[in-house]
């Protein structure tokens, strides 16, 4: 006969699909010996079974729900309805995969019109007694019978009201008394019913709730949305209650094994005496530290010190447990790993090892890599209050408080000054970079996550909000408004930019911290992780950011972030602006000079390490002033000032902006087009990476450029470009006579790249997917437009399974990606292969270049840690099974 | 011993890779009996053989070579430098693939002092003997010994002048004689040799100067572009002169087997006696029509007829033959397959499979496809002179002439009293509709091949010029400008929408022809052909135009060309601008009895054929006005009229069409994406599209609606669609009691579609690729950006071998095509898969197509008839070959 019902004592954790989660978790602890009170736990077999059946319990499942009662029972001491010493059961639904509050649970059940007053007689606590029974009345006559809630709590109300109390603890145990008539006629007058007085009655009636519950429409809904399969079915958990609020030697509380917030290794946690779980949560009496309960009930205290170390060393994991003390008698209600701080998981994961409990490779499993952004910027203390005033997208993660400034002049004035200061703009353009780099943080009301403030802010690792369109702001009288709320040019706000939300005035942070154990879990992540980690990086002091956080390199230089510089933009727009080719290399000299000192810079700071340089990509018009604010500045001086010079020069340079323009700047003439038709600026380029190249190798400094060219669709456009590299560099090594390698490659960033993979590796050393850019082709949607359209409404209705710009969409994209590498190395096995766009900073992603074998991922240099550890992390979980995955 | 050295007769038209094109050409004629003047070729293995051994002849091949002259010249019972009767020949270049003028050619070879005198005996025509040495030498100087023309060119241009003579026939036999000297003199001048006297010295110089031409630069650059491999080598042909001016008995002339223009089986071609072929070039004298022959030389007429007919039974094709009579013998020069107009091609193929002489399938094979189009468009008469004013971009292929007008209103009112115009606008919008339906033609000044002007053209078979920059348009004073030319209002221009250029006033013009045999053809390509023909219609108009044509069913009907009728945009742009769902289905019901009445008219004309309607796909700013205009009419107003209502309404405009507008429009919130964020648009077009099947059905008329979902990107969104669909369907059947079939699809156009089709097809009934948003997705580059920026440049340096907006990239888009095909009828065998991008009424698309296992093709209306032909010819040459093609 098959086994469907189990005493706690004979199952164990691994019995999750017969047992459900709660059930398994019970019945291991009560194995290692916790006092756990005891129960019993009916199947998920039988709930599938009473489906089948019609809803319908069978006989024998009937059968062995009451042996394992009787077994109860004498565990116990106790009887389910017995008049002197009567058993109390919780009934809890747990299922194979945890649904909170998906479910219904009865507590109190056995309580009846005789045996409370048993209870009141042995807890000697009579309100106690007939408030539990109220309590029992009104849960089970809502979860079995399907009672609203609002009934009963109406009736409380009036009660209240009547005897003029204000608050539950006011009322006798009469009151209760009378509360509980009261409740009875409701349940008569809704069911026509009495409220059943049979505990046995109670026990099946709410079984069969709990199986009925797994197909309410929540739990459907629920089990859709998780991917949960409908057949998995529910078991039944009854358990022996125990009581914390049976007088002064009870009591109830929370402990955790470790410090969550700091991962300080002593018992941490709070208890409140002679009350329940919900008394705790009510915060009407304040609990105790746990120290205390030492001095209290020392015997309860070792008992409990005893039980979390065995826990902890059962679990090898830092444990939240629930415990309740009954009448001086320690129970275990439920245990679970603790949730924690960034740092503290550092901090368990590293003092876990050097204890002995677990491994190198478990601690560094351990640690959420997403979490450990918090360790890497300023936050905001989690224990301070914070009333946002509005809320925008979190375009770069960090926190800052300061003074609102509405340019950038004036924010780099008051930041010389000393001041700190937030940049709130409709949107920042290359103009704004030095009021950037003095303010704290940027805000602005337009604009998505790939916006300029959002990519030059991620890039300086400064907090930044952007594209938060409640945010009016008026720049002529310098101030912005949020509703009714106005916010004045110097008023302090604080900004978080991981969550998007604006807050007035100041509020608590907390600094950065990059503890000794942090960087001990990266060394260990480092030695175990078989993908490298390099850093994107414009510029030198990103750069010295990159290689201090342990960058294996440079994976993608933006030369382009070079141009934008407020001194060099004029320059840019004057070559971009010359008629003829011989006007545009005057230009074109004056930034090789600036572009050259900055590629030394870089080289210099990686110390030999590759530096992974792409050639010039954004189309043209992106350097030029706006296209419609010229035009109304024009419109504007044809009426006002007709003949005027700056009407003429304007026009001239609204007709270069017009030809310049773009339908879809996006697919348009950018990335190697420019450098097929205006090869005299790739040309430039490349003189200035290896001029560079040339005076830090005679510094004595090795260098390791790779020469990357943007949006290759077809291997002639590289092939051409490839040929414009070497014969330029040749000319610069064979002048100066210093020699040293360097490679050229290729991003790959539209699927035609991808899908011609095997040609295009006829012509690159190495391949480095832009996901970004690969993304928007392969969906076939521009971030930009998507963000602010549907994408939202597509992540919240579930069309698609999350945001392809932060996770990597393995099933398109990384389709793609696995043709590139396999096709890539088809042609050239020792291509060298790696990921620069936003994904390769992201744990899943990470997952995903490690299993299709890229040999690198490239990412902010705030975000270098993160990946280190996510790398390892996929390492442990794939090693072995890169070639399967990729094929 | 290799042989190096072939008579003519030791030949076949098989060895083109020994001998060349020419060469084995002449040794088929001289095989099949043809009066070809006899000769010998040296072989392609000569000249790989002469550069090998560091430019040198082998004495195997001097020897060879010398054994063939000897066997020459007893056939012809001539002698090289014979004083008697003394043997001239040609020596000729011939490579295997022809290179027409890449390589050098010396006539007369032979000529020296002595042996000019024998032929000024033999043809008693002293001038001829010395004209023909003096070009002798000035040819094989140029070409053999290197020296530059213009030294001969000035002499004898001096010598003209001493003698008071205009032209060359002025010079008598003794003024060439003293040429001659003067030419000798120059030879030892520049090269300080006596011109060679030696008749075989001057033989092995010249074909030495042949194998020589191989690798001069503009053979090598010809190759490079031709993709000719260097290693093939060119044979050199050497074969004895014939003379057409020896008198009034010889003559040279061009014959074709039947009429190259009309197709009639006549003999057709003209001649000149007493003339060699470049007189017949020079075009002083005026040749004769062919049929004069029979009277002037009835005998050679006769063996000419009946050489002709020998040709032509040989090569099954109509020959273009030169000839020449010599002393009223007649030679046969050349033969090939002639060239032939689109109406000569159809009408010879159906004649000669009626005569027994090819079959059908070669036939069908025997016609170009592109060349069809100049039968289903009125075209400019090709022996009309035209002189183009400018040039735009060919949009959309016919020929119109017509008053110039500047406006929609006005083309329509002169339209109304049956006047001819055509309409020229900076760029067209859907206000112009009227407009363009009331014109002739259109042209713009701005957009590519895919504005607004270019695609309404095309679907409506006008001819269209588009993006023709050069012309100035003002509006205000209706007129343009081309450079220094003005063109008002009223003046008559001609367009050739077929090259994109405009002429001034009227040009001569042939009318569209679909004659019989044309008929006929295409009843034969469709028996044979294993692919599909639909068309692209979006109202009833061109759904009948398409079914006269002989499409199969309606590929792509675009709903939003409904929406752009100048009636409906109002209720359109009020429906966008509501501010919610009620307002908005107000507009949507109005909408929904129109789009209905077409949908009414399409399925009655296609007569139970399958019609595929696609929903609604481009983004909604699209029926909104322009931005910019818009933008400017703002700030006139604010600075004129601020307190006005209409700057308050504008502002209210403006800023809805700044909430829609979109960074990357192609990229953005359109096709199945607005379904999904307003279900609502969609449902009202499945209703209007299931109202009117129900009425067509009623009426007792089969129907096959195939409803399409845009864009999609990923199976949830197409699953969402397909529910909305199904259900509203669902609705209007069982309401109205009419059931019919029908299936919901989906576009493949951006490449995540492709690469998960095996998802998709779970969802889909079939697949239409969508190959110009495919192509666009896949390459990343915008066709409106990238024809106006760079794409032009890409394919005249060779960076893409073709315009992938042309001809489909097999390489690329077509991978994805294939993985398409293959991983949707992995999910579902019997997965319909169509394209209906334009690639599907270009051959070389519709090839590969058939190559991928595509059920169908579906073009423009006017394409039909030459994709069914096109797909008949991918049928016949790559039969039985589907399966490995696509794997």
């Amino acid at each position: 006969m098959e086994k469907y019902v189990y005493l706690f004592n004979e199952g164990n954790s691994d019995m999750r699909n017969i047992l459900g989660g709660k059930g398994a978790n019970l019945a291991e602890m009560t194995n290692i010996g916790l006092p756990v009170p005891f129960g019993f736990t009916i199947s998920t077999q039988a709930c599938n079974d009473y489906y089948k059946a019609g809803k319908k319990i069978s006989d024998t499942v009937e059968q062995q729900i009451l042996v394992a009662l009787e077994q109860l029972e004498e565990k116990t001491g106790k009887k389910l309805g017995d008049v002197t010493n009567p058993l109390l059961v919780s009934v809890r639904s747990g299922s194979v995969f945890s649904m909170p509050g998906m479910m219904d649970t009865v507590l109190n059940l056995g309580m009846n019109d005789e045996t409370v007053k048993a209870v009141a007689r042995l807890t000697n606590n009579e309100r106690f007694a007939y408030d539990s029974y109220r309590r029992f009345i009104q849960m089970f006559s809502n979860v079995v019978l399907g009672i609203d809630l609002f009934y009963f709590e109406q009736f409380l109300e009036e009660t209240r009201e009547k005897k003029g109390y204000k608050v539950d603890p006011e009322l006798t145990a009469e009151d209760w008394q009378e509360v509980i008539a009261g409740y009875k006629a409701i349940v008569k007058r809704q069911k026509k019913i009495e409220f059943p007085q049979n505990p046995q009655e109670q026990l099946f009636l709410a079984i069969r709730a709990v199986f009925d519950s797994w197909n309410n429409q929540r739990a459907i809904v629920y089990r859709r949305i998780h991917k949960i399969p409908d057949s998995l079915g529910t078991a039944v958990n009854v358990q022996s209650m125990v009581f914390g609020n049976m007088g002064n030697d009870s009591g109830t509380g929370v402990a955790f094994t470790r410090n969550p917030s700091t991962g300080e290794h002593q018992l941490y946690g709070e208890y409140l005496m002679n009350a329940q779980g919900e008394d705790v949560v009510a915060g009407i009496r304040t609990p105790e530290a746990i120290h205390v309960l030492e001095k209290e009930m020392p015997d309860v205290y070792k008992k409990l010190l005893a039980t979390c170390q065995l826990l902890e060393k059962h679990y090898q994991d830092m444990q939240d447990i629930e415990f309740t003390i009954e009448r001086g008698e320690l129970f275990i209600l439920q245990t679970r790993n603790g949730k924690r701080t960034a740092q503290a998981a550092v901090q368990i994961g590293v003092d876990m090892v050097r204890e002995g409990i677990i491994d190198k490779e478990t601690a560094i499993l351990r640690v959420d890599p997403e979490q450990l952004n918090q360790l890497l910027h300023r936050r905001i203390d989690q224990t301070a209050k914070r009333v946002p005033l509005t809320k925008g997208l979190p375009a770069s993660p960090g926190a800052a408080t300061g003074a609102v400034v509405f340019d950038a002049d004036e924010a780099e004035q008051l930041g010389k000054e000393g001041k700190k200061v937030i940049l709130v703009r409709p949107e920042t353009t290359p103009d704004d970079i030095h009021g950037i780099v003095a303010a704290e943080a940027v805000v602005t009301s337009r604009g998505g996550m790939t916006s300029h403030a959002a990519v030059v802010a991620r890039g300086m690792g400064k907090a930044c909000i952007c594209g938060c369109e409640s945010l009016k702001i008026d720049l002529k009288n310098k101030l912005f408004t949020v509703g009714d709320t106005v916010v004045k040019y110097g008023d302090i706000i604080t900004i978080d930019g991981s969550t998007g939300e604006i807050m007035l005035g100041g509020v608590a942070m907390i600094e950065p911290q990059l503890s000794e154990e942090f960087k001990l879990l990266l060394s260990w992540a480092d030695q175990v992780r078989e993908i490298g980690v390099r850093a994107n990086a414009d510029n030198p002091v990103d750069a010295r950011k990159a290689f201090e956080f342990g960058a294996g390199g440079i994976g993608l230089c933006r030369t382009e972030h070079m141009f934008m510089d407020p001194k060099r933009i004029p320059i840019v727009q004057s070559m971009i602006l010359a008629e003829n080719y011989e006007d545009r290399t005057v230009f074109l000299d004056q930034l090789l000079i600036m572009q050259q000192g900055d590629f030394e810079g870089i080289f210099e700071a990686m110390e030999g390490h590759p530096v992974t340089i792409r050639l010039l990509d954004p189309p043209m018009h992106e350097f030029l002033p706006d296209k419609e604010e010229l035009l109304v500045e024009v419109t504007k001086l044809q009426l006002t000032a007709p003949d005027s010079p700056e009407l003429a020069e304007k026009e001239r340079l609204l007709k270069k902006v017009n030809q310049l323009s773009e339908f879809n700047p996006m697919l348009g003439h950018r990335g190697c087009r420019l450098g097929i038709i205006y090869p005299e600026i790739y040309e430039m380029q490349v003189r200035a990476i290896i001029n560079a190249a040339v005076k830090v190798t005679e510094k004595g400094i090795p260098v390791k450029p790779e020469i990357m060219i943007p949006l290759v669709g077809h291997v002639n456009e590289l092939k051409r470009m490839r040929q414009l590299v070497e014969e330029t560099a040749e000319q610069v090594m064979s002048a100066t006579g210093v020699y040293f390698d360097y490679l050229v490659g290729t991003m790959i960033e539209v699927p035609r790249a991808a899908l011609t993979a095997d040609r295009i590796a006829e012509q690159a050393d190495f391949f480095s997917f832009g996901t970004n850019d690969l993304t928007q082709t392969t969906f076939g949607f521009s971030r930009d437009d998507a963000e602010g359209k549907f994408l939202q409404t597509y992540i919240e209705q579930k069309v698609l399974p999350e945001n392809p710009f932060a996770i990597l969409d393995r099933e398109g994209v990384g389709k793609l990606i696995e043709m590139g590498v396999t096709l890539g190395r088809k042609t050239k096995s020792n291509l060298k292969t790696g990921i620069c766009g936003e994904h390769g900073g992201e744990k899943s992603s990470i997952e995903f270049c490690y299993l299709a074998g890229l040999d690198y991922v490239s990412c902010s240099p705030y975000r270098v840690p993160l990946a280190r550890l996510a790398a390892a992390q996929a390492t442990i979980q794939h090693r072995g099974s890169i070639v399967e995955a990729v094929r």
